[in-house]
């Protein structure tokens, strides 16, 4: 089947120039808000109102919901104040919430003027929580039940009061506020008897967290009991919230994206790659860059120090990049194994003793089997393709050995620093990748100058 | 309030001793499978038999599926085949198949036998789908209904059959197994009326995956739609199961793990880390501390065949782990950011001059403030530091012009060498990191002696 490219905003585009635009409410209408708003991201400031105007009714804030913030800017831009209510009055709390966050202020303050008195308090009452706290991405919007209620009379007030819900499958039962249990539509819809109290079917034992909870902590539990929601307590184990499924799969892309930023020596970012500009970039990524840069002074001042020795054997120069290189990949190897099976509670301090134990006994077979290729390499290959008459036994030994013995002190020292690192209460992420570089790049040399020096001099 | 940590596992193991089996039940009563399970794991094999048996019924099942293959292994070892029968028969199927998946022969054997004749379908439809894709880790238990069914008769057929479904919250619309539409629980308890027929009020565009799409854009598309569960089609179009938000969750989180252990240059395993044994993370790590070694080979060529001119100034070597160093972390923090856009679908190789040019803006800014304090560092603290009459004004600008450069080339190729690998339909990240340090240490190198050679000779 041969692929039929034709882009979809493109027909879009022609039909508004030639006002057919019954057809273009035809084409929205079998189309998804997330993919409307991927569209919508692509028209200019003057389309955006008009096309918005052809949406359906019921897709219209869903998919206002999912665009990104310059367009809903424009479309509020654009809006009529009875449009701009229309569209407030139909967003989800945690969804307007996220929209005040990102709009400068004059435009907050006409969001804010506009949206009912109840979506106001709400969208107030997060914003107070601090960012990635359970509380700043939880929703207000959730089915409470009574203990006393039948069967039947939950059924009847989640029909009733349901439509508005960000979810209707997940119904918390409470008494003055406070969270009492849990009972799934599933558990109302498969009762025997419509009689039934709620507290009676309701599952008392309710995993909640707490309005300060971090989202990552949040994500972690998810993933472990397969929530399809997770309600949030105060202080008072007073019920505020909950936090469904979908939002945490949002919260796991972004740790990851910040994760990875971090690893590879950025200051964490939530704006898209392409929307970040070259200075935005320059920011996120010049710190470490600089740390690193300045902290290389180590490895100048022992090079520095090992100088008549190198002068009188340049060849031993060639081989820095090579012990450095494979000592930063056996470290980073087993630093961010570590880091991974630390953020997914897999270790923890007291396995410390286990974790040593398991990469000295991996590094000694990195170590053994990177030594031999190295020696076999350096006699065979190298002396033949570097034609030099200095690369003697006494210097292929030297720099095998230097090798295997940088293998296992960096895997060592890789490994167990995020772990102290998580005891410090650090982000193990953040700290072990700069601290192992400068560890090992200098330990490497150490070790190397320390082993010809007792071989060749 | 002090934190009190006295561990459940230990007063149920004290518990077993005085034979006090009805307050263990009432304890499991008040546990969430996942943590019964995590607790059943560090149960010897003797003990594991008993304690099962006093789990209560509706929980047995759910956290065995929750527990680790060695404990599950034991348990069925320690089972009657009536008690195995019992939770085969409770197991969902995706459960069920991640079990048959992980057991040896002789298990996998005991395990069918005691299957009934659905599951025993089930499950080997789902094991014929190749790993990691739709068809393996879809679940073949859904709701589906006929497109002539009413409202009340939905609810009803959910009633009478969602016991067993993996989700219900999503019924699906199917007529000679063709899925025409899908209709939410939601959807059914909100409608007006009853007597209104199921193919009025289904949402006729469904998204669906093929049996053979990849579990990570399954993923994707989940965190794009904020879907709750999504059909899986073959390849006539006809549904075949469905993939469920937990096991979505459980995909993103094998990904992410998979891409770190790809990033820091291992080849990916789904065992945890205290699970590997040493010989295991060797055979994971030595490929690439290999080939990384062994391709430093022209690093080496390259300083050997500057050795008259290092001789002549061997303070240069000094900086030559600054500058290989600096380039890896230029060229890694482009090639690390471009490798999750892509991932997350922000970027295409249609973009490729937008990143070109935004590269080069960001690495002009960084090679300009790393340059400019290299060479004040030099000229001020390691003029002092290293106390070295050789650190010249002509050494320190060699050194900072080819810092300069190297950054610029780093950032550049670190963030085209991944868009040329997707375009190629290889993964970014396998190809990205070797090449790029292969590439970033020889180019680095040969700027050096060029600026060297250019201003010192």
């Amino acid at each position: 089947m041969a692929e039929l490219n034709i882009n979809i905003k493109d027909t879009i585009l022609n039909l508004l120039e030639n006002k057919k635009y019954s057809s273009i409410k035809d084409i929205f209408a079998t189309m998804n808000p997330s993919d409307i708003a991927s569209i919508f991201d692509e028209f200019s400031e003057q389309q955006l109102p008009i096309v918005f105007r052809l949406l359906p009714k019921e897709l219209a804030a869903d998919a206002f919901a999912e665009m990104e913030a310059e367009t809903q800017e424009h479309l509020i831009h654009g809006f009529s104040d009875k449009e701009l209510k229309q569209v407030i009055d139909e967003l989800y709390v945690d969804d307007a919430v996220e929209l005040v966050e990102e709009m400068p202020a004059n435009v907050v303050r006409r969001i804010l003027s506009q949206a009912d008195a109840d979506m106001r308090r709400d969208i107030n009452l997060i914003l107070k929580y601090p960012e990635d706290s359970a509380g700043s991405i939880m929703t207000t919007e959730y089915v409470s039940l009574r203990p006393a209620m039948t069967v039947s009379e939950s059924i009847s007030h989640i029909r009733a009061t349901g439509v508005d819900k960000e979810t209707i499958y997940t119904c918390y039962v409470t008494s003055n506020r406070k969270l009492m249990g849990l009972v799934s539509v599933k558990d109302l819809l498969l009762a025997k008897d419509n009689s039934t109290k709620v507290s009676e079917i309701m599952e008392e034992n309710v995993i909640s967290v707490d309005t300060h909870t971090d989202q990552e902590e949040v994500a972690k539990m998810f993933s472990k009991y397969n929530f399809m929601a997770i309600p949030v307590v105060d202080s008072e184990k007073r019920m505020v919230g909950i936090i469904t499924f979908d939002d945490v799969m949002d919260v796991m892309e972004e740790e990851t994206t910040e994760d990875l930023a971090i690893l590879s020596g950025q200051t964490p970012t939530d704006k898209p790659y392409l929307k970040s500009n070259p200075f935005e970039l320059f920011i996120h990524r010049i710190p470490w860059l600089m740390i690193l840069m300045v902290s290389s002074t180590f490895t100048g001042i022992i090079i520095n120090h090992f100088e008549t020795a190198l002068a009188a054997n340049v060849i031993l120069t060639a081989f820095i990049p090579m012990l450095m290189g494979t000592g930063g990949n056996s470290g980073s190897q087993a630093s961010v194994t570590v880091i991974r099976a630390l953020s997914l509670g897999e270790i923890e301090f007291s396995d410390l003793p286990k974790v040593i134990f398991k990469e000295f006994a991996t590094s000694v077979l990195c170590a053994l089997a990177l030594g031999l290729v190295c020696f076999g390499k350096l006699m065979l290959l190298d002396r033949l393709l570097l034609n030099n008459p200095e690369l003697t036994l006494e210097i292929s030994i030297t720099v095998s050995l230097a090798l295997s013995v940088t293998v296992i002190v960096a895997k060592i020292i890789g490994a167990t620093l995020p772990i102290f690192a998580e005891k410090l209460k650090l982000d193990p992420a953040v700290i072990a990748s700069p601290f192992l570089t400068t560890c090992v790049d200098a330990l490497c040399l150490l070790v190397y100058f320390g082993v010809a020096t007792a071989l060749l001099f």
